[in-house]
């Protein structure tokens, strides 16, 4: 297929990781060896700041600080939760998509390319099937990006492989801390980490378990109901024994009949999800009311996601990747596939390559983790899903350090002028 | 003085660090170097586990395990919050004395060397004055350790440049997490950190804020008292000009009354503090309650002072010399002194050595950050704080690494044999 000559826009969306930078640097690199590619334009905060026209020129950037990208966290261009939403507001996505293509046109867009989870993907592939449907020559591909690790067809999200790192390594800590100060009372500390609805987040935290009784010992996933009597018993039973218990909640955890213990349902997000908070807190009254045990919690938060002081290297590598991929697949002519990553396991060595997957198969379908790999009756994960996750969390990413802190680049984003009315 | 021939026994005590372990590796290893040492031994989970006659044989370790106790956090020999309170409980006190004096006799130990904080300086002090008053040759120096950094005389306490490094590092992260989604909604997320009634760790974020309009945006500390109002103003201010705002909150912070904003005063620890939860959780409610604007919190809990995998070296050096110098002090004939940190500064160029403190002079004495280093005005930490601060974050300790998680060390523990009928 011919190359289409003009502009590139990459843009990011959703909650950021530690790894969807190295994306970016992967598409700014990649699209760098490409006559085809005139100017390369990133999109602020995502859909809403194309919407707006407010682009970057990404080439008015320094080399260093596209290096920079590769272990900064966060994301550079910003980010954004605006779906276009044609089931609900059919009128206003019609606009939108209007709009975008007005921008597109305005700027000579030819190649765009979107980072992000699940309502990214779908984006990208309504922006595909517009494309094709108004007949404006351009190439989209979606980009992986989530910790939550949700996405289907690809091995694995970049920005999950950090996540579990960091937050498997604070289990590790808090658990020798915690037993460390162990005493006949005994203690139980919870520690919530993210998981709306797949648990691999929760999950990923078992790689600290490098012997049966360390912890985590307990690991609550969203997609298994609560049973508190049976949390109960568990806990009771590993205090008992070596007298302290560390829990690892994904914060999305529900009851019998569905409904999240730590949630509070009046506050939506633009998404119309419910904003969780609290899991680690409610377990920790029903431990502390029920057991009389001593009960801390840890809410790390954002602090996940963004923690690329001690990313994977795997991860940001795979996340680097699929940015160059999704370049040399539009060039190559290719439309209205999302990047996925593959894995080849050449006796127990992990090599690691990218394929295609048509956006029509992976938008909005949910990847939860395997049930089988679930161990209901210990409250923890089988063999098989530590022999998945144990290979993402490898090799440490070494950002530059100026007086003891982490170096992370900012850039610039030079604006690129404004040639459209503003938006309606 | 001469020289006392005879046993070692080294203990460890209250909330564990990043560093304390090396101070116990600083303790063993020079105490090797010196013949009248004989047996080196561990008392397990501090004052409690030597009132039970709970010893460990710290000859019977491999030397690579005392080797990794440089960079492996928490308390390796265990650690208690128990007290020997003179004040409340005589009669208990002088029982656990007389008891405690029993094991040193049983097992000759001439040497008894204490880590901890305040609470521990206080023990170690007493123990001195009893084996005065007892004519028991023994030799008692306190080895200092706190996060809280809280201790008087030594320039600062191990523990906390370290506890600092990774706290300063995720308000650095957050902060661009948070920033990179920013919208004109604007969005608040606080972090809180430990700091019961000095705010030393939440003081310490201010390293984060390489330029004026980075994170840390507001730092509450203990010792302000709150208000609401400049509070909020200050919070809007910042959501008004950056679209977010980064609040760090020490938990024990107290309103005008004196009363913790966050406090369940109804939970007592063993030492008759109030167990806190919740200052940001409060302010989360007051900021999205008045001001209606998205709140996150981040509780870093015990994660925060046992984040080995981003230490600081420069703290876990000072904590290993910690070590060395009270052996070294003791075998010189000293006894009721603390190891100090002194820093020296030549010409920008920061040197440390230790020295010594009569503990009679430390003990229940609490160090409050300078008023004049607080930027009440403007929530924040004046230049002067900076330049304490700044160099106690320098350098990085390298864990080994296995399968991209740390691989910290764990003491055998072998145990000594009791000769004692078990405690009353």
């Amino acid at each position: 297929m011919a190359e289409f000559v003009g502009n590139l826009l990459v843009a990011q969306s959703g909650g950021p990781t530690a790894a969807i930078n190295a994306s970016i640097a992967g598409v700014i690199q990649e699209a760098g060896k490409h006559e085809c590619i005139e100017e390369i334009y990133g999109g602020l905060n995502g859909i809403l700041g194309i919407l707006n026209e407010e682009l970057c020129d990404l080439n008015d950037e320094k080399a260093r600080s596209i290096e920079g990208l590769r272990y900064t966290p966060a994301a550079a261009l910003g980010t954004c939760r605006y779906k276009i939403d044609f089931k609900k507001k059919p009128e206003k996505a019609a606009q939108d998509m209007d709009r975008l293509f007005e921008v597109f046109k305005a700027h000579n867009i030819r190649y765009f390319f979107y980072a992000g989870g699940n309502d990214s993907q779908d984006t990208s592939h309504k922006i595909h099937e517009e494309a094709v449907k108004r007949a404006y020559e351009l190439r989209v591909i979606g980009v992986p990006k989530t910790i939550d690790n949700d996405l289907p067809f690809t091995d694995s999200c970049p920005g999950y492989g950090s996540v579990i790192k960091y937050c498997a390594t604070t289990v590790m800590e808090v658990g020798i801390d915690v037993s460390s100060m162990a005493t006949d009372d005994g203690s139980c500390c919870i520690i919530e980490v993210m998981g709306r609805s797949a648990g691999w987040i929760a999950a990923g935290t078992i790689l600290a378990k490098r012997t049966p009784d360390l912890p985590p010992h307990i690991i609550l996933l969203p997609e298994v109901p609560f049973e508190e009597d049976k949390f109960l018993a568990k806990v009771k039973e590993t205090v008992d024994r070596l007298k302290y218990c560390i829990v690892v909640v994904g914060e999305g955890i529900k009851n019998a009949k569905g409904e999240e213990i730590g949630a509070d349902k009046s506050v939506l997000d633009s998404f119309g999800h419910p904003l969780l908070a609290g899991a680690a807190e409610r377990l920790k009254e029903i431990v502390q009311g029920r057991l009389k045990t001593k009960t801390r919690t840890v809410l790390l938060g954002y602090a996940q996601r963004a923690a690329a002081h001690f990313a994977s290297l795997t991860d940001t590598t795979n996340g680097f990747a699929c940015g160059e991929a999704a370049v040399k697949a539009a060039i190559e002519g290719k439309s209205g596939f999302m990047v996925k990553i593959v894995r080849e396991n050449d006796n127990g060595k992990i090599k690691w390559s990218t394929g295609l997957q048509p956006l029509a198969e992976v938008a909005n379908v949910e990847h939860f983790i395997p049930k089988e790999w679930i161990d209901h009756e210990n409250f923890l994960m089988r063999q098989e899903f530590i022999d998945y996750a144990k290979p993402l969390v490898e090799g440490e990413v070494k950002a530059p350090m100026e007086g003891g802190l982490p170096r992370y680049v900012a850039l610039e984003k030079s604006r690129v002028d404004k040639v459209l009315p503003a938006r309606a």
